[in-house]
């Protein structure tokens, strides 16, 4: 029989369960239909400034981003121009990426409203001054896999994250695109912003487009957000992502595509029910070209393609040449149409893709094929420094892939222009020779001697191999030695592998 | 310039981002074939046995299982068992729910196994035990959305999650089904799942059928399991779902429910984009077939149906009168394999369901239609005990649906039997009436006075209301007046409102 009060006291064992005392009322409830509750828009504040106080962020602390807008991004730069104004001093900016697009910085470095900077990568006039020693406090260079993990352990804490999404409902639920309408901004995937959303004291939505709930399937869910901004310029969706990934035609890349993929079919790695993933850049986007003509011709398909996720991947996908796509960042429109249509095309979270601390999607490739601005003769490879010393590269998923993947294969070609690209010595090591496997330039193939037995494999399919050392010399045949860069002592940049040790520094050019 | 070794104290700053040291080497990589990893199994014990040692549970530490196989539910008594044979004692069974299946937890609680059950509902031998007295510690009731809470902020600790799943990757992916096999058994959404295998010290998913990686999309990722165990039963397909929901055929709740349809129409709540949740009762799911013919002679659309979901449910959406499902607990095999097929029919969570704590869907209802099996003059809803005292019910989503929609609808017959539904003061409160907006039986409509615009709008729509009290009285003068039911002081079971605050208890029956 139905009662009103307890005395839980006298009850045996009730206390320890009934901790929220006895039930007084239900919450007062929202009469209004789910149409009037759209104009109440629930978590939306008016202005970026008013969501900023909300957080409570104060100096000193941490804010996050993400780069799935990329050289289109509008957001970094809005965001901390309003820090700036209302006063903020001493943050660290965490992205998972910075573009050519984020030089504006550097009126805010010099203000001090930003101190500090974590990132996979840095290009353009940020970049250069960061090289030239800008900020007291090294840049901390961090992996994909590595910024993700940090995040969701903790270890890289982030008080607000301010969150650029295509859609969002008045809840909190983003997307990387409209649900609704074609003609929105689309970036495609935002795995890259998952960690930050989910463990940022604070998380924003900044969209330029309101939708009705429920926003699903979502990429960011409501559960993760605390308040939603709407502006009108999130981006540029020109510098977002173009129509499609070119095919390369230079010839050079094209052998070296050509080759790549002999080569992952020649060690074993290319059987019905693989998996790979493909590097963003020309050689290893051309490397699917031959690899598809491989599949048709041999009646085989790839269980699942991983990554930064281009339109020749998507495309293979509809023709049934690939049965699932883990997309952790889509590299072009088509992609991101794909991601958006396509059931078994889903967007995965930084941890899930890259992990070090837990099985994570890497471990499960059977090869990944990787560019580089420089491969040495003890197979280090450098992605992040010019041959002038200056930063103008990104981490991004290389470590990660290559010591994850079964075969890791680098692609680059022997010199570009003056410059030789097979060193005695990297000028900066982002990933380290142990996960490298083979290196595929358009003036031969070397195998790393710790898989001897691929070399045979390679050998044995006719694929000539050369030692690491003979291409070293005959891109120095072929250009010349180049003047050693010269670097004063401070150190402008940290260079962390996968596992957030410290692989490497980047020490400030010195130019008297 | 490449260094090999730094020395962290003299270079400004670098201790603080240095913490995890300076690289020393890579993992040792596993070169193995994607293929090959397959069998290597990665996450796969050998036996269920090795699972719970390797999971570290000890004597008086909760366990947790899901409900969605239903009475077809196979691994809570094995796993029990299990536990009984290797002397574990004093347990918490923290179960989404329980059904007749589970019986023979009887046994295990007479023999100090399982000395504290938390469930949703409980039926069949096991619950009549219960009400006898079974147990020295009562069994709490929450709801779906107050456990799901409760276990996602901790105050419901899991140890051990035990997690049944028709299909799952050796990385621990699983779902409600298989992605490849239309053969296999299905249960559909794993909504009251999740939360278990993301809060657990050490969540296990127990599938018959191992299958590649990745599982994807997926109910649970791999990211929220330790271990997978691989066991030929997990349960009874017939038990777990049948075919399709059944219309109902019974006079009184057609015209219930053809009434209900009318109510919400009326009311204001059938507009276009309207949003909406039936319960599982025979009218209430009648109701949808009411509510498909007013939105097809009126052409309007249903923007959400949320919670547990029907082939009724998913048939709408697949003919195109509602846009998007939220499904957190598929309600028969038409809504399972909509869940694997349909790409706007998406599983969530429990928290995101009908969390108090924060926003959640339920908040975003026009309307729900609920069942009772018994409401008082107070509109507090019983649907939990019997007419005899003894359990044999679930508090399921009922008072999380009602309080968060904007307008809580519930049908019943006015007697079933000899059994009045409608009385003076119910047995046991699990919805507060006043959450409780319209009560609809086969012989009269009531509205709670709290809602005097609803029950103008009925009147003027031309739908007779009347008083709760005569609908008691009515039902009184059908079948007499109920002797009352007699009970004796121990109390064996709490009930919490879906905020965690005790809102009744349920005492031992009294039958000398």
């Amino acid at each position: 029989m139905a009662e009103k009060s307890f005395d839980f006291a006298k009850i045996p064992h009730i206390g320890e369960i009934a901790c929220n005392g006895e039930f007084k009322a239900a919450k007062a409830r929202n009469t209004a239909t789910f149409e009037e509750k759209f104009d109440q828009k629930n978590k939306v504040v008016e202005s970026l400034e008013k969501a900023i106080r909300l957080s409570g962020l104060k100096d000193g602390d941490t804010i996050s981003f993400h780069h799935h807008f990329r050289n289109g991004d509008h957001i970094i730069n809005q965001v901390v121009a309003k820090l700036a104004e209302m006063g903020f001093k001493n943050l660290t900016l965490a992205s998972s990426s910075l573009a050519a697009v984020h030089a504006p910085l550097i009126e805010y470095i010099e203000q001090g409203v930003i101190t500090h900077i974590e990132t996979s990568g840095m290009r353009g006039e940020l970049a250069e001054q960061i090289s030239r020693g800008l900020m007291d406090f090294p840049v901390v260079f961090r992996s994909h896999g590595g910024r993700g993990e940090a995040v969701a352990s903790g270890e890289l804490h982030i008080n607000v994250a301010f969150l650029g999404a295509p859609s969002c409902d008045p809840f909190g639920n983003a997307n990387g695109y409209s649900r609704d309408d074609d003609e929105s901004i689309m970036c495609g995937s935002l795995g890259y912003a998952r960690p930050d959303a989910h463990m940022a004291d604070t998380t924003i939505i900044i969209t330029n487009n309101l939708v009705k709930f429920p926003n699903t399937p979502c990429a960011i869910p409501e559960s993760d957000v605390d308040y939603v901004v709407v502006m009108d310029d999130i981006g540029d969706p020109k510098g977002i992502m173009s129509g499609a990934t070119r095919y390369t035609k230079n010839p050079k890349e094209l052998i070296i595509a050509k080759t790549a993929a002999e080569v992952v079919k020649a060690a074993g790695y290319v059987y019905d029910g693989f998996s790979m993933q493909m590097g963003s850049g020309g050689a290893s986007l051309a490397t699917a070209r031959y690899l598809r003509q491989m599949m048709i011709d041999e009646g085989i398909k790839c269980r699942f393609a991983l990554g930064g996720i281009t339109g020749q991947i998507t495309a293979m996908h509809e023709e049934g040449l690939i049965e699932k796509i883990l997309d952790v960042q889509s590299f072009d429109l088509d992609a991101a149409k794909s991601l958006k249509k396509n059931h078994f095309h889903q967007q995965i979270d930084a941890p899930t893709y890259a992990s070090y601390r837990r099985e994570s999607a890497v471990n499960q490739l059977d090869f990944v094929i990787l560019s580089a601005l420089e491969v040495d003769t003890d197979f280090n490879v450098n992605v992040l420094t010019g041959s002038d010393g200056v930063i103008r590269g990104a981490i991004g998923g290389h470590p990660d892939t290559a010591e994850g993947a079964a075969l890791s294969v680098i692609v680059c070609p022997l010199t570009r222009g003056r410059i030789p690209c097979v060193v005695p010595k990297v000028n900066t090591i982002v990933t380290p020779g142990s996960v490298v496997d083979v290196v595929i330039t358009d003036q031969g193939v070397a195998v790393n001697p710790n898989r001897p037995e691929v070399a045979e494999k390679l050998v044995a399919a006719g694929i000539p191999v050369v030692s690491i050392e003979s291409l070293a010399e005959r891109a120095e045949h072929i250009v010349g030695k180049p003047d050693p860069i010269k670097f004063k002592d401070k150190i402008v940049a940290v260079v962390m592998y996968r596992d957030n040790t410290v692989i490497d520094v980047v020490r400030q050019i010195d130019e008297d």
